[in-house]
């Protein structure tokens, strides 16, 4: 490309040699895409990605997203030349206790990388999601600037490889960045058909390039990973295309030049071995006898990108100023959106609902919650994997977020809109969930029903991991389901889901728990949280005579007390089994036994609070106890004890009205009462 | 189509009414689809499937896979129709408890469904498993007749909608079919370019028919799913095209021809409503004033399908019996597949391993067990999601599943092949799987890491659901994995798949433990099982000094006693941690504290096993314990009671050596003795 040079083409090459040297000096690790993908990483950090090495949250940045993770070295060896505070120490420390270079990029870890990469796919609807993050906060900010000339406008750049494409989540993400026409996406395909199993084609031999033009991708090919110029061009060429996400099918050899293990599966993931490090150094012109040797002309030549980023955040910076000026509201919503701070007097917003003993669902009450917010909180979107009237998760009357064509007879809206459509993609969702959140500013949820968060759970993992404030409307989510039958009723999901470290399970008992979760919620900036809800009506409890709503935020709260104060028995509920407590709770009491009944909508906040609040709701010398939750028992003995009974459900569900279904699989009063009765 | 009279457009209709009175009769459920699919479904049960109705477990039969579940009526009609014993009561039925007709198709449950369907895109995954089964089985039994003119060459056709091809996991089954050239594959796509949120344009804008044709399909359009000749025409050259797998894009309105709601999302997933009904039935011609009211000459010419069935069936027995004849090995292998027995002697076979401090890891060690099996066991076959060295589920020598030009330096192979390669989709490999297993004859086992069970969980429940047996070999189980961090370290996994019902979750502590493991596991043949095994080795315990491994297949077993014989506390491992009890022990004993250690490999066979045995390995008087497993505490206070403790680890992991990490987060002798100290 023009105004490359000698030491251009040596940094590239020293990338690769320091991919090499980090993996043998590790004893382990990926260095065979690191060496292949070497010259688009350094023609990307150098010349294509506008970003400022020296301030990584630069609000107008071009995100880079490595979504073949295990090939960190490709990413971390740009940071170290494009200056963002990586040494060659860090390099030699490569997959070690502490270390900055850890096997897979990790964000909020290493500065300059932008989410946490490792499971396939995940990285391509994470750029996905970053590319419609851009593209909504430019709608919130800047609307009216034209096209390319707003200070918000940025690209997002996506690194991946055969696996990434291989996993259905990219399929899923990819399918939707084409029918909402994302034309500030560039993914980057290293197209190098080999795999840990060796050559591609014993399982992945469908033409890529075709599949993407299938999805509305414009599609471009470079068939040479060394074409500097070829690529260069290929480049310019999609971030040019502002209609359509673009795809660059880039063939590379993997490994190379090593001269026995390129174009192999054994360069994929181990270290190369000293000889064979030793002969591509040589092939490279490289000096055998040292390692982790940089020459300094070529460092510095790498690192003058920070003088060209910084020159071109301080141009962004003046013209940001003056559009702070004549913009104070947007001014103050980014200033807000990009600390995640909620404005003055949100909470008020919040709905309440008297006591009703028919009901709501908490799905419903979810969807009022959520009408009720979007006024005060604009940064707050999302959507459904093709749920919502289910979900309860589109708002009325709000613009869907679509390009102007993509507008049906049901859902009007236009590429700034707010109500997100994911289609049957639950997986994708939970991904571009990710990358939103990722890109920073806006809030989003998205829903499904509570037995496809299977679906989604590689990427539910990611933002607990990544501690991601993303919010899952989980609905119809127990047997309550009803009708639909056992592959639509959650029974493991509740327990499964509180496994995942990280993530708040909420499950609330009638509407008024709702409101709170869902404020407690948004108070959150660092995890993601789940709220499973009703699909059936579940009574709105008469606050009068029982505690306030505002014990959910505490996770557990003594809901009803006994009648004497003094408990004989503790009755635990969550979500839509609270009922069934309170029913029990009256016939104990109406036989003499002082009844108290927690609801419990959050095992993870309760967790959180101090030992004598726990003390208080459970006091350790009440040793009778029931808990009741329509799931498996999984995780209750905790809170129930050696004394206590757990009635739950150890099977899967069935096909029958929810009131059967209740009867049939023990969840009445009588069993609790019963339970209760044992537990005594 | 020829032959094609009015008595079969009535039936089609028939069909169609029907679709509507049993949903209108539930109140709810999905008619929609249910009568645009009429048409097809009644073609292809009447001139296409090759099927029985009177035995719906001929081992000859094509296989029909419903993609759409929802859409339950247009198989339960067609069943109807077919004379499989689904009666009008049936219909009247719909979704109510304990009927044949529940919302979404289960097998085993209503004969003639070959597989539950519902969680979409799974089906397709399903008949893609099937398509790959047929061909096993036509390998293992008859490979060298000519094509087309086996006794087990079959057809696999699946209908699927759109909401099916938005899921991942069946663009990742379909490449994978591609790369297969599953030339006995049929998919029939009901593009009806509506979804729950009404017009597919919001989310689902790609060309299919180009996608398919990049994975190397053979496609087709017919734009009116009312054109039963073209249709025709289409199914019979899908039929034709033995060396890629077909898809026939239907064009459809859904629930035509209802006057207000075809066409609409509201026909997806309500009761179309009586006046809706009403008027349908009277554009159709039908007596509005009766419902459930079908003409008996439309259902006797229908049903003559079974004339037509059984003579089939007649004609392929009569050819059957001969091969038996000629062919005594394969008739009993096939008996043996059939109903699922082992041979005698099998497990004979199994090696074993002498102590070893050094040790071996437990994914080698399984490695070992199926290169042992493979010979006695035709039967058995599997693979990998792309790890299949890491797993070690390729056995030495074995030819891979390929067609004769997928072969590579790496695998050589052909149509007939063992070794199966999955290609980094998790999912679909579950969801494949699951379609080998329903397909019936051979058994099935696929590998990944266990991190990434996540990525498959969605076909693990169906597997469970379906009581179908499978072995997952999940390698690589805890942050014993190093490396390559937390994105690849499973934390949550093992708690999480014990949270599934009916899935056998083994963990095995050494060699020993897993070569029982293997074999109870091959003894089951009405559940799943998932196989944790290390990355790293592990001491093979001298089985002079403690218990056999024996007692592995009881779930949990007293792998050490106290040394007094009456345990003062009891440490519970499972896998890698089994030996940190031991170590443990040792310390205790040292300061004379008489300890037990009990090896859990498997808390799901252990609860199966009588009271007195439970009783006798974790005495109700001896409470102190302590468990150590490299996951979260959840479901371990079932084992420890109130007094015990958990050592466990409730965080992510870290990039570092194992061993590093096992220190790092206190999975140490001295950690499990302390705790040991308190519970006492």
């Amino acid at each position: 490309p023009e105004g490359f040079g000698d030491l251009d083409r040596t940094a590239i090459d020293t990338a690769r040699v320091l991919a090499m040297e980090a993996v043998q000096q590790a004893g382990n690790g990926h260095p065979g895409t690191a060496m292949s993908m070497a010259p688009a990483a350094y023609l990307l950090f150098q010349r294509w990605l506008r970003h400022d090495p020296t301030d990584p949250q630069w609000v107008a940045r071009d995100r880079f997203v490595l979504s073949m993770g295990h090939s960190s070295l490709t990413l971390y060896v740009q940071l170290y030349l494009s200056g963002y505070g990586l040494e060659l120490d860090d390099l030699r420390a490569l997959r070690t206790w502490g270390s900055l270079t850890p096997g897979h990029p990790e964000v909020n870890h290493t500065p300059g990388v932008e989410t946490t990469t490792g499971p396939l796919g995940q990285g391509v609807g994470n750029a996905v999601g970053m590319a419609m993050a851009a593209r909504r906060e430019r709608g919130l900010l800047d609307p009216d600037a034209p096209e390319g000339e707003s200070l918000f406008d940025h690209t997002v750049w996506a690194f991946c490889s055969d696996g990434d494409l291989e996993e259905g989540v990219s399929g899923e993400a990819s399918s939707l960045a084409g029918t909402q026409r994302l034309g500030n996406l560039v993914l980057v395909y290293d197209d190098n058909k080999i795999s840990i199993e060796d050559d591609t084609t014993v399982a992945f031999t469908e033409d890529v390039g075709k599949r993407y033009e299938a999805y509305g991708w414009h599609v471009q090919h470079v068939d040479d990973g060394e074409d500097l110029a070829a690529l260069d061009a290929a480049l310019a060429a999609a971030k040019a295309e502002t209609r359509r996400p673009s795809i660059i099918v880039l063939r590379t050899i993997i490994g190379w030049p090593a001269p026995n293990k390129q174009n192999t599966g054994a360069s994929h993931g181990s270290a190369l071995g000293e000889d064979e490090v030793r002969a591509t150094k040589e092939i490279l012109g490289f000096d055998p006898s040292t390692s982790f040797d940089v020459d300094a002309s070529v460092l510095a030549h790498a690192r003058k990108v920070v003088d060209r980023g910084r020159s071109a955040h301080a141009e962004w910076q003046e013209r940001f100023t003056a559009w702070q000026q004549a913009n104070p509201g947007g001014a103050a919503l980014l200033e807000r959106m990009t600390t995640r701070t909620l404005p003055d007097g949100w909470a008020e917003q919040l709905p309440s609902w008297p006591a009703d003993e028919k009901g709501v669902a908490t799905r419903k009450a979810s969807g009022e919650v959520l009408a009720a917010l979007y006024p005060a909180l604009p940064e707050l979107w999302g959507g459904s994997a093709d749920l919502a009237e289910s979900n309860n998760t589109a708002v009325k009357g709000e613009p869907s977020f679509l390009p102007a064509d993509r507008q049906t007879k049901t859902w009007s809206g236009g590429p700034y809109g707010r109500t997100l459509h994911f289609g049957v993609r639950e997986h994708a969702m939970g991904a571009v969930m990710n990358g939103i959140a990722l890109h920073g500013g806006t809030r989003v949820y998205g829903g499904t029903f509570l037995t496809f968060s299977d679906y989604m759970r590689g990427a539910v993992r990611l933002a607990a991991l990544m501690q991601l404030p993303v919010t899952y409307v989980w609905t119809h989510d127990s047997i309550g389901l009803g009708e639909d039958g056992p592959t639509h009723q959650p029974i493991e999901h509740l327990a499964a889901l509180r496994a995942i470290p990280g993530l708040d399970v909420v499950r609330p008992a009638d509407a008024n728990e709702v409101a709170v979760a869902w404020r407690t919620i948004l108070e959150h900036n660092d995890r993601p949280a789940g709220l499973a809800l009703s699909r059936q009506n579940l009574p709105v409890f008469d606050r009068s005579q029982v505690a306030s709503a505002e014990g959910t935020a505490r996770g557990a709260y003594v809901l009803a007390e006994a009648s004497s104060g003094a408990p004989q028995v503790i009755l635990l509920g969550t979500g839509s089994e609270v009922q069934i407590a309170m029913a029990a709770r009256e016939q104990l009491e109406a036989d003499g036994i002082p009844t108290r009944v927690v609801s419990v909508p959050c095992v993870e906040w309760f967790a959180a609070q101090d030992r004598a609040y726990r003390e208080e709701v459970l006091p350790r010398t009440v040793r009778a106890r029931v808990s009741v939750e329509a799931g498996i028992p999984q995780g209750w003995r905790d809170f129930v004890g050696d004394a206590g009974r757990i009635v739950g459900i150890d099977h899967y569900g069935a096909s029958a009205a929810y009131g059967v279904l209740y009867e049939k699989f023990g969840f009445t009063a009588e069993a609790v009462v019963a339970a209760a009765r044992e537990s005594i």
